[in-house]
């Protein structure tokens, strides 16, 4: 498991990135008390809080276990925290004083959480810290992009392999439950994790012939049935039969990142009119690459792929049925799958070299299906690459 | 699916409990924004929020997607939410004003949010709903049961196959995936919800040998290694040796709806340390449900287990190493793994009727291994059933 370890280097570097945010912010120091930020700053996921002061030392307060904790966050200072109450007292000891100001995340942290740490830090100015962290995690590391590659050759193998489970008759959750096996045999991490109180993601979005015209909660052109009105999106128990477009989207999650891509499955042939769809999925797959670069506008870039689905015909169909369409083309992913950017409409910010997205541009046709492609990629200065590099062609069993 | 829908009376029942324990606590209205909250409360769990009145017919407002709502909640005024700045005049339409005295869940709601509908509903005084709701949900009717016991169907379903699957060599990751994919089969839902922010809960929590002694971030006796830093808790790539205590801790979810259950195996004969380690926590089971009767004390049935323990000559190794022990034999299990009531240290309220839980003594032994047996029961006026009921013996290959 070393290997997997998050380098000394690299939590060097995100701490002072992050520290030159803090000293432009104003802000004394943040207390990251959210899983994904703090594995983010320390290398770690054990059950913590993370204070990292403007200057000086960062600390990590460990409740639950700290023997990991230390072995694992390349982080000098890692210390117990035996209760929640013990949190000003700690800090005090450290660094002789409290910050008057301090950051936390706010778009996550439970208001009841938040009185409370009012309270036990003394009252101080609690300021949002969330969207400089999620702009600092968003431009990926060597070694994160790394993972991510790996992650992506776990999918590749599902897809390889996908073409020997599909049988005609199998359920959507089947076929699922196959692919999935296949990741994790591959370590595969299971979670999909995402940020959000009531989003929830999940590896197995495989959608076939009607499924994939179902609209749901999902911010995505389309929803599945999913398997009960207490879960009510992806894989359902219909059976996914011949000649139907078999939608396969799956995440995978390696050493903590994740990749997110789909592939068109079918049992014999597709009819033509999804073929096509296909094709123009791909065509303004195509577009979207050659468009993102760094300086390029996010949301422009989705307005334009807008007015290209609409000069290919697929204006009626493009993310999602007439009234109930997704608006973006692409998501930011890396540890979380609804990382920045959002390459959607209203979003006027520059995409970044190092940005890693996954660009779905799908179609839904009304009461038949869904299709689609999706790859994520990792924008560069020279232009995009793939990270998810199966073959794009229909796999047809 | 019709069959899995939250009937008619069901909700109506639950609305009428909710809206009494408002008029007790004179809170005008509660807004539920929380998934599993107003699933509960609604029947269905798309994108939404649900407005209850202490008087009058509940509200449910919802992003996405209207049409399954309307369909999968038995709720009659279920209306679309084009965007959260609308929610007050939404509210207002139909209920002429607004109170301004209403709760919300604070223990999981985000800060940002909660200053949201703080300005949305022009300040009213915001209260913290989470324990009446939390309360309400914690015995079960039924319906609630018959989905419990249909998951813990599943689970039997998964340990009789489990004795097929697991094979000398196998990693613990891959013996999961196994499992997985024969619940999957079975229609489980895939995902076992948590009410916390941090706090994740996965079926694959399988540990063989040594790993049963890893601690980790997880409030359990044993956390396992997991597969890396940034997911370092349930099965990992440790591979399945013969003669050592196997822990399949596997959670199945059906139409919402959680059980939690462990049984152990092995490959060939255990060392009898081990054999008798697992009849002390059947005798250690054998006793809490004993105890468990409506009314009984819930922290004092932990404690007898403690002393129970000591007197087995487990007191070393009871629910984890000396040092990192967890205090809890039991929790809380329905739409989350984390429902009240606990049987823990320091929880001193009395068990009710209809309440579910999940019993789990377990053993450590430091760098060797851990051994236990849970299972999920019901508390009832007679005595207590057991939802999960496949063999108890370790299931030897």
């Amino acid at each position: 498991m070393r290997e997997k370890y998050v380098p000394q280097a690299e939590i060097d570097f995100r701490i002072r990135r992050l520290q030159k945010s803090l000293v432009r912010e104003q802000i004394e120091a943040v207390l990251i008390v959210y899983k994904m930020d703090y594995f983010y700053f320390s290398g770690q996921a054990q059950d913590s809080i993370l204070f990292v002061p403007a200057e000086g030392k960062p600390l990590l307060l460990v409740f639950r276990d700290i023997d990991r904790a230390k072995k694992e966050s390349p982080l000098e200072q890692v210390v117990p925290l035996a209760a929640m109450g013990d949190l000003y007292k700690v800090i005090k000891n450290f660094y002789g004083s409290l910050p008057r100001r301090i950051g936390l995340e706010l778009d996550v942290v439970p208001v009841r959480d938040y009185f409370r740490f009012q309270e036990l830090l003394l009252r101080p100015e609690i300021v949002d810290s969330a969207k400089i962290i999620r702009q600092l995690r968003m431009c990926k590391s060597p070694f994160e992009i790394a993972q991510m590659r790996r992650a992506g050759e776990i999918g590749n193998k599902v897809h390889e392999e996908g073409l020997n489970i599909l049988k005609e008759g199998m359920t959507e959750i089947e076929f699922g439950g196959h692919l999935e096996l296949v990741a994790k045999q591959l370590e595969h991490e299971g979670l999909i994790r995402v940020r959000s109180l009531n989003y929830e993601a999940y590896s197995w979005h495989i959608l076939s012939g009607t499924s994939g015209s179902i609209v749901s909660q999902a911010n995505s052109p389309m929803g599945g049935a999913g398997l009960s009105p207490a879960f009510p999106v992806g894989a359902g128990i219909k059976k996914i039969k011949a000649h139907e477009p078999i939608l396969v989207d799956f995440g995978v999650c390696y050493n903590g990142y994740l990749v997110d891509f789909t592939r068109m499955y079918s049992i014999g042939t597709l009819p033509d009119k999804y073929v096509k769809a296909y094709e123009a999925s791909r065509t303004i797959e195509r577009a979207v690459l050659e468009e993102a670069r760094p300086g390029a506008d996010c949301g422009e870039i989705y307005e334009k792929t807008v007015i290209l689905a609409a000069k290919l015909g697929y204006e009626e169909y493009y993310l999602g049925i007439p009234e109930k369409k997704a608006f973006f083309v692409a998501h930011g992913v890396g540890l979380e799958i609804n990382e920045i950017p959002f390459l959607a409409s209203g979003q006027h910010y520059a995409l970044e070299e190092g940005t890693t997205i996954a660009i779905e541009p799908k179609m839904v046709f009304p009461e038949e299906a869904g299709v689609g492609i999706e790859n994520t990629v990792l924008i560069t200065k020279q232009g995009v690459e793939k990270l998810t590099t199966s073959s794009e062609e229909i796999f047809q069993v």
